[in-house]
């Protein structure tokens, strides 16, 4: 009988638990989508300030806005960490053009980010067209040698998720460059990482790793409808001359921060959970998706935990990082100063894969933190968040990687995503509203099960502040 | 050892029916995404004809063009199937102003579909809010009398399956002009079933049931955004005046046809499986997303399972609908012909929810074929489909029903669908291409699965054509 008791007790007290978290939920999703901050706090990054790459003028106004946007939610702590980020400025619109059989073909063509400029006049050569790293260097130098290499392996669209696409190509863009210039070739043009056929070209980060100067050629991204015509004229007149013209340059690295706000737990203060997204973006259009959209998300998650009125037991930061495009220097100094002040951290969530639909989330954690996340899933079901895998979380929170924490990535679907990275269009009215909104509840869900229960079978430490 | 065997051997034959499944399904996607025919479709519906609402020109275009289509595709019968339609007419673009402190705001403004015309001079008068129909009747004739209703109850933004949202709102549109001529009112003007705030009005179907053609008032619907502007100035000035004009009219009806195709079935071609869409539209749009999508969708199912190069073993019909916006005359006489040539049609399934990502479908069948269309379920989640919920289908197979078949409506992600939802911006620039390829290969794998294995527990019986 005594047995029996105490078993009905303890189902009690589960079913009393899961209605509460069940309620805990729902209102965090109410919330965002019916006074949600979200939507207006974009609309302000997006359209009155803009581009913010590193070093900008746009990512300096991006940094003071949303401090002062943090310290209106009444957290505890908002501050600024400073990181010295690379600056670097594309210049002059880029022109490009190929003249095939006396017609011109004028290009639209972006310098990826970190490239050299042509000389003032421009590159023009011969080219070769390759699918791919492993073709150029079966080419040789002798090939090579003095032409513009053509980087145009498109991405796959028959893989369900884009960025495992996105993932099969971006080698071109990254080290395209670095790999021609080794062979002597004098500039690179890359078909542009993008599922669909249209007239935007995408920059993106590139790499010359530890190329000497003469070495490092120009390289540039065209649109995929470019690239197809190129192709095609190539096949049709393979001396054809292509010619471009971009006047980028690298600057001294500047300072910039990382914008954090936290609201300090009631009972392990130093278990740190983090949520964020980069302020930084490229520079070609307002950066909505990319990554306007993970920083007002991860706003949006401690303004509804300031709502719910129940302090969190953990210590719940925001981190707007700076410089995920082209360094990475705000994630690696976030997690520099958390080691430095032995802050354990027991999750960080990142949200930069667009302000689309959520449907869930990637872990980067082991086999028993995931199981007690999937434990979780049901919570989920009503708001048709059905995507739990293991998988890769985000760039910015990889350094922060230790064993026994959990890193985890808001997963939106994808099929747009490509449409709109590292471009012109990347801008405001491709963002709706309820689909960002619900990725912020997802989110902050998420950190409030992690705030409530902590890790699986680890023990949390009070620590009086 | 003799059971063992025989266990082995059918434990053999599931794991290769399974893994056959598989292959078959991850062809479908594959050549979706890849060869697909239903963008070029869509752009064709969408752009060289535009809006095809029953009786007009753009509806007859539509049949002939997709009849020839279909019949490029290699099937076994094409066919048009007459049907009688409404023919509403818009006439002139609707203006619409109110006058509050001496400030005049135009309205942008539509009439709804099946309306009648204003007098040519337009109507004027002051206004009453109300949040319902059950409110308007509360206020009684004395009220009502000589007046225009406002309906402006808005869309409940919290629910996340948006349609939830339109069906708590809608009576407002379909019934509200009957309710207040009902009660002496001279016109009605709706907020738009629109859960963001902009200036396009959404049209859509209304009905002024048996009341007598002196008690039938114009009815049109506003923007959301003039609606909360009205709202608010109807709250510091409950005298002001609204005047609204349109010239709309209702002609007899005229013939139009269902578009149909068909794949006969090699082994039972007496039962039928139908997939579809309708192929009329509001007007004020291209009608992309309601329904081309759909439209063109169900075309590609018959084109995928042409590549299949195996002749289904039933008969695949591909059913094209006429006049589901503002009658449903095509879904009745297809059911109604269905009937009286004795077909047994085991599955319907419909694409009326807009061109975006799928997430699953909804299934209006018993509990037995519920339950195996949930063992289909593990074969649709490397496509990230994961919704199987009992629910609606879709209008135009509605009148198909019957006990011992199974319903089912393509369920996709819902956020932005009334945005579009009976708009001028309900064109083909809204539609994402692997979305809508998406969409046409989750539908060509249920189907692939309903004609290999029938019915759970249902005998069928082959018949010699």
């Amino acid at each position: 009988m005594k047995l029996k008791f105490l078993l009905s007790l303890l189902l009690c007290g589960l079913i009393m638990q899961a209605q509460e978290d069940d309620k805990a939920v729902k209102s965090i999703y109410s919330n965002s989508l019916s006074n949600g901050m979200s939507y207006a706090w974009l609309d302000h990054l997006s359209n009155n300030i803009g581009g913010r790459l590193s070093g900008s003028e746009g990512a300096q106004k991006a940094v003071a806005y949303t401090k002062s946007e943090l310290e209106k939610l009444g957290l505890d702590k908002v501050w600024l960490q400073p990181v010295m980020v690379p600056k670097w400025v594309r210049g002059a619109k880029e022109t490009g053009h190929f003249i095939s059989k006396d017609q011109r073909h004028d290009l639209n063509i972006c310098a990826l980010g970190g490239s050299v400029a042509t000389p003032e006049e421009g590159l023009i050569s011969e080219v070769i067209e390759v699918q791919g790293i492993q073709e150029l260097k079966d080419l040789g130098p002798d090939r090579v040698k003095g032409k513009i290499i053509f980087f145009n392996r498109p991405m796959e669209p028959t893989l369900i998720e884009t960025f495992k696409a996105y993932g099969g190509c971006v080698d071109q863009r990254y080290a395209g460059a670095m790999e021609a210039g080794k062979l002597g070739a004098i500039g690179v043009v890359v078909r542009s990482m993008n599922l669909r056929l249209d007239k935007y070209p995408h920059t993106g980060s590139m790499t010359y790793g530890d190329l000497s100067p003469t070495q490092r050629i120009p390289s540039a991204a065209i649109s995929t409808i470019d690239a197809e015509a190129l192709s095609e004229a190539l096949s049709k007149n393979p001396v054809l001359k292509l010619s471009f013209k971009q006047s980028c340059k690298q600057y001294d690295d500047v300072e910039s921060f990382n914008v954090i706000g936290e609201i300090t737990g009631s009972e392990f203060p130093n278990e740190f959970i983090v949520v964020g997204g980069h302020l930084d973006s490229w520079d070609m259009g307002d950066g909505s998706h990319d990554d306007g959209a993970g920083v007002v998300q991860s706003m949006e998650v401690l303004r509804l935990m300031k709502l719910s009125k129940q302090r969190p037991k953990r210590s719940i930061r925001v981190v707007l990082f700076m410089n995920e495009e082209n360094g990475l220097r705000g994630g690696r100094k976030y997690a520099e100063e958390a080691r430095l002040n032995q802050e354990k951290h027991i999750m960080a969530l990142e949200s930069d894969s667009g302000g689309f639909t959520p449907r869930g989330f990637s872990f980067d954690c082991s086999d028993e933190e995931f199981e007690q996340v999937k434990s979780w899933e049901p919570l989920f079901k009503p708001y048709l968040i059905h995507y739990f895998e293991k998988g890769g979380s985000g760039a910015d929170i990889g350094p922060l990687k230790e064993d026994g924490m959990v890193l985890a990535g808001l997963r939106p679907d994808s099929q747009r995503y490509f449409d709109y990275h590292h471009t012109s269009i990347d801008t405001f009215d491709a963002v709706n509203k309820r689909e960002l909104e619900l990725g912020a509840a997802t989110m902050a869900s998420l950190v409030y099960l992690y705030d409530k229960y902590g890790l699986q079978n680890k023990m949390s430490t009070p620590i009086k502040n």
